[in-house]
């Protein structure tokens, strides 16, 4: 994987600028997650692919900043005669400078990438941070690949509960209320609610790359490439103010003087602070409300995730049934399924659902000792059998019309040993704890995390990711801002939150296990909230140590597999059938 | 309860300085929870006596800010007629003040009284706050106690296990590594930590009120009354600068110029950063670094708690037999025990200790629906008779030489009701679920919290406090700065840690349920830790609906109590010690 490095070009062009280095992030102008080939600098500059890190070009040394997950892959990927690899939090940049370069230095960066938390902490380290807009890559990035104009479409009503008008009146509403006049809106997955709108410019994320601004009476002005918009309804373009995204940044400037502006300290680019500022205007900083008014899904949305985990579930379902016959029978005869050969095949499932559209993220298919790396992609040259004696992982979803579905399953086709049991059976224990709970309406995420570790913990083990996750609605498969782990969130949980319970065990080398519904928050008891599975797949007891589930657990698996079994049933194939009643069976049998 | 009002003679000392009104805090200059009668001008003033509060005179008008505890004890001791009562955390004076009054009203405070977030909350206001240092109170409160001038005492080595110069150095490190030049300690615990004394100016409470300065070179100024001195080695007040308390702030500000004050925002009087800034001084804002040296208490500390706890258990243990065996006889004889004589006699069995000083707290001795008030001291006038079909809580604590303890107890002398069974299990499962919890080191208390509520949650209940606090050795009850509650405790637990632990459950007019042990964090398997209990006393099963147990609490409770019975056997009266057998018996036992 050896990279042609432009790192002479850039600093040669530093130079002319007077510039004695420059940052580059992995991110675009949206904070996205995951980023289009337009937008990847990071990897132009360095080599490194990962969906995390930052580089530091300087006239001599050149440096990379990782975090722990991408420690091996950046050494990898990156030409270490070039780089240093540091790590992202171990080792804060910012502290990183101030330690390291003679203040005063002129770093450039550029404002669109960086959002003001970032920039108020790059502000600490001494250097003078020059704000370039002509990014020299710009200048050197030949190859570059075009900006994407995937096609928006509308979302009916019928599938997103509100009108654009109700929400954008809320909105304005909210604005009101806060002594706000504006909101800037750059996180895509917003304006996607907002509009009802989705784009298709990143595979698996459904958003229109696009900027909006709101004002205090509801009106919106949409800075999106005319070019997405040609599937769009007339009514809904009439009702909006389309404007280029190259004039953003400038019209929130002429709107400035004497307004004020609400902004998201963690998303939005420090670029709109520096324009409303420059305009004369004001800024409260504050989570974006629509952020908070979208993961609050309505009934219609509600409705649409159980219809679409229903068809998902069907998939699974046969996909499962299709594997548990194969998996022995193929490694019997010396050509065993592959994970890559997996993959296709559940992707074929899924394209039978007439709903279906697309993956919600790039599948997870791994058996063995690849399933220990949480982040693992199949590829041909890591491309492993899938072992009967082994456990295989998949966790994957799809975006449906109606929905997004996110789940993952670990599967035992044959027989493991007693410790891969242990462990199974402790990740099992703490899905279980996590899913039954009742809890006070308003809890947050971090607060009932360990509920999901303590199995594991009794063991002396961990994982190292979170517990759960907020999915969108026909929307990203990471949405903000709910989440459960360790790390402290502050959003309270009420009913209609959707997220994920996802507890897993990892051993380097051996193994990896999870096991993840997707979930909705609902009201049992006043002022109480219980979670009710929106996934509908069997859970594989086949590796679970039965004597040490208790009855509450029993309990939980036999309800479950019954709503499961009853719901699937006729909706499976006749030959997956007979593998999804064995697979629901009730404990105690399995038992006896 | 009346109270003779010195409203009209603040007002016209205010309207003679020409200020519109001014604010009254219940804290002392180190934000003591206990604060000595010269200090309470909280009381003086308004005639609350209650542990948190804040008022507000103007010159038609008067503000009482108390907290949910309070509200129903302020209407009772306030003359409403010249009081509002408002709500402490609902409706913060500070957003009041923005609301309500014309901005730029001139308001006076006192700088020592508030530290630096509140006084940077009350600057949003709008008005003018206008710092007085002879504060009008001190003008009319002509009947004002003395100032508290109690005896302080040696801490010797056998007990601290860590020499005051070993202390500074470690602090002056400390500072030196920050950057700092001086750390300004206002919290005497910490004070008493450093120093290796202990104070008595307030009863339960044994620091020493008095303020410090740390160099970062390890050389102390000691602000402290020299009356209360007599008592210390001249080996220690030769290696200590001693000064008047008057001078504190002056002398900060005298040293400021060109140097770095480390100073802890939630804690220190904002006096001191005026002091600084008007000195020419920087201020570092930092939680005091010697309030988490303090919490990790060394093992000569450990061993002082756990023989601490072991007298206290036998206390506890001769205390609990008596009660339990006069309560249905006295009961039967017409002549019930009352709360009073209960604590009464308990304080006496205490006091037969060599190590006993004093109560570590009041006494919370509380029978059937007083026990559903958190915070109840028993009165005469509330002064509940013991029953035997109800249940007694008794939370309670000495301040022994080497340690001090905190721990409570619900019991049942008779038979109660099933609700009542069914909430005190609940308790008693969460008590255990958290206690028997391995978590990994430098697990924060919100993490785990929740593990105690569980099972009130899942019977839809819950409790409004806390789940456990830090314990100071032979110092405050309530310790700085690890809790484990909802609320996020940013502190990392780590082997040497003492905390409590103790869900309740309490339904109003009806009974009140807790069960405490308190508790040391041990290191377990690799990266893990534990709690071991230090609290000795055994746990009332009577109430517990047995088959409700699973058999890892079976197995923690028998473990327990072999523990208990073997450690105070010999060192309890010879009429308590049947009654400590049959206590701690197996639950197989006790089931059977």
């Amino acid at each position: 994987m050896q990279h042609t490095s432009p790192l002479a070009a850039l600093r040669s062009l530093l130079k002319e600028r007077e510039l004695d280095g420059m940052l580059i992030p992995r991110s675009d102008a949206h904070q996205s997650e995951y980023c289009a080939p337009f937008d990847d600098k990071l990897e132009f500059s360095s080599g490194f692919d990962g969906s995390a890190g930052l580089a530091l070009i300087l006239a001599d040394r050149a440096l990379l900043f990782v975090d722990g997950r991408y420690q091996v892959q950046a050494r990898q990927q990156v030409n270490l005669d070039e780089f240093e690899i540091h790590h992202l939090h171990d080792e804060p940049i910012h502290l990183w400078m101030r330690d390291n370069l003679p203040s005063g230095k002129r770093i450039a960066f550029e404002p669109m990438l960086a959002v003001n938390s970032q920039y108020e902490s790059l502000r600490t380290s001494g250097c003078d941070l020059v704000a370039v807009n002509d990014d020299p890559i710009n200048e050197i990035w030949t190859t570059r690949p075009a900006a994407p104009r995937g096609a928006i479409r509308q979302m009916p009503i019928e599938i997103s509960g509100e009108s654009t008008a109700s929400k954008c009146a809320r909105v304005g509403e909210s604005l009101a209320r806060e002594g706000a006049d504006f909101l800037a809106i750059t996180l895509p997955d917003n304006i996607a609610w907002l509009l009802n709108v989705r784009g298709s410019d990143i595979p698996t994320s459904p958003v229109p790359l696009s900027f909006a601004l709101v004002k205090n009476d509801g009106a919106v002005e949409w800075f999106v490439d005319e070019a997405k918009l040609q599937n769009l309804d007339s009514a809904l373009l009439a009702s909006i103010n389309i404007q280029s995204p190259d004039t953003f940044i400038d019209r929130c400037q002429q709107l400035a003087a004497g307004k004020r502006f609400l902004l998201d300290a963690d998303n939005a680019p420090v670029a709109v602070r520096f324009a409303v500022e420059n305009g004369g205007g004001e800024i409260t900083w504050q989570a974006d409300p629509v952020t908070l008014m979208k993961a609050n899904k309505n009934d219609t949305e509600l409705q649409g995730y159980r219809a679409s985990h229903v068809q998902d579930g069907a998939a699974w379902v046969n996909f499962l049934a299709w594997l548990s016959h194969e998996v022995p029978v193929r490694e019997a005869a010396g050509n065993p399924i592959t994970e890559l050969e997996a993959q296709e095949k559940q992707l074929a499932f899924r394209q039978l659902c007439d709903n279906f559209i697309e993956q919600s993220f790039g599948t997870i298919s791994a058996a063995a000792a690849n399933a220990a790396m949480c982040h693992y992609h199949s590829a041909p040259e890591t491309n492993f059998a899938i072992a009967s004696n082994e456990f295989y992982l998949n966790d994957s979803g799809g975006q449906y019309f109606n929905g997004t579905t996110d789940a993952t399953r670990t599967l035992n086709f044959g027989q493991v040993d007693g410790q891969r049991r242990l462990h199974y059976t402790a990740v099992l224990k703490g899905f279980l704890a996590l899913i039954s709970l009742q809890f006070p309406q308003g809890t947050q995420g971090h607060q009932i995390d360990a509920f999901a570790r303590r199995p594991l913990w009794e063991l002396g083990l961990d994982y190292d990711h979170g517990t759960g996750h907020g999915v969108g609605h026909c929307l990203l498969i990471h949405e903000n801002p709910h989440r459960m782990a360790k790390k402290v969130n502050p959003w309270p949980m009420i009913p209609g939150n959707v997220l994920t319970i996802e507890p897993g065990y990892y051993l380097g080398g051996s193994h990896g296990i999870r096991i993840e519904n997707q979930v909705e928050v609902i009201a049992s008891q006043p002022g109480f909230c219980k979670f009710a599975s929106l996934t509908l797949i069997p859970i594989d007891l086949s590796a679970v140590e039965l004597p040490l589930l208790n009855e509450q657990e029993i309990a939980w698996l036999d309800e479950y597999h019954q709503l499961v079994r009853e719901t699937l049933s006729p909706l499976v194939s006749s030959e997956a059938r007979p593998w999804l009643i064995e697979a629901t069976a009730p404990v105690r049998t399995q038992r006896a």
